[in-house]
């Protein structure tokens, strides 16, 4: 293996463990247990997972892997805030499957890309921008959104029964 | 810059955004604030800080970068939860600078590797073991503590007034 592959095989893994996190909390939940709030009139876990859903799944064409699986979460999970509609949009049970398969192509692209492939621009920065910044490429958005996804599985975790 | 320089900032930048947040979120705080639950009967803000702070010092002889700032931060802050001890171990201001020091020195230190070292080993994996495993070099931890960072920024934020 060169040294970019071990870099790029060492960011896979800490993408990976993000994704495990959530995973795991979720195992300790059932379904009724996932719309307990993380704190008193803050979001629900529901709310969080399905954030977590629609923003992983926007990395498929911002990383040029594809289209989308589900841009119909962005409307209830990231332009609007939790509670926002009377009825939730899925079922917790629907909601879980869609998390596991945006993960899951997401994660089969990922590990085709080749080090110099993820050292290219990510498509929300032109290709002027990206001549001048070029830290600004798919690698930095894979390490941002994993920490965006621990951010919010710190937050997840707090509504485990203890 | 090579590819691997082009990594390796890639990975400090995400490195120093973990930083960058938990600075954010304080600065938004007065001392008497940090006192705060993160929600109700769970670890005050005051406790992740330290949390955060000792376990950030770890990674300087985690990484071989030298020695630590402030070893007396672990009893409180790593060993024991929020509460253990009727009297805090030190002010919020002294807290907040401790914290701001074991960042500083840390990322002078980090900036400093060669894209090389950053696949060396870290020194909790024996040599034997790093043999087998490459994936347990510094780059996994720097991305590891960044995801730490974040999961408990996540916390934090949630005590901000609304």
């Amino acid at each position: 293996m060169t040294s970019e592959d071990l870099m790029v095989g060492t960011a896979l893994g800490a993408w990976k463990q993000s994704v495990a996190q959530v995973d795991k909390t979720l195992a300790a939940l059932s379904d009724a247990e996932l719309q307990a709030e993380i704190a008193p009139g803050r979001n629900r876990i529901y709310y969080l997972l399905g954030h977590l859903t629609a923003v992983n799944d926007r990395l498929l064409p911002l990383l040029r892997l594809g289209d989308r699986l589900h841009p119909e979460l962005d409307e209830p999970f990231i332009a609007n805030p939790d509670r926002t509609f009377a009825k939730d949009p899925l079922e917790p049970s629907a909601l879980r499957s869609a998390w596991s398969e945006v993960n899951g192509k997401l994660l089969a692209a990922l590990e085709k890309l080749r080090p110099e492939e993820w050292l290219e621009r990510h498509d929300a920065v032109s290709v002027e921008d990206f001549a001048k910044e070029p830290l600004r490429n798919r690698l930095a958005v894979l390490l941002s959104r994993a920490q965006h996804t621990m951010l919010h599985e710190g937050q997840m975790r707090l509504a485990k029964p203890r």
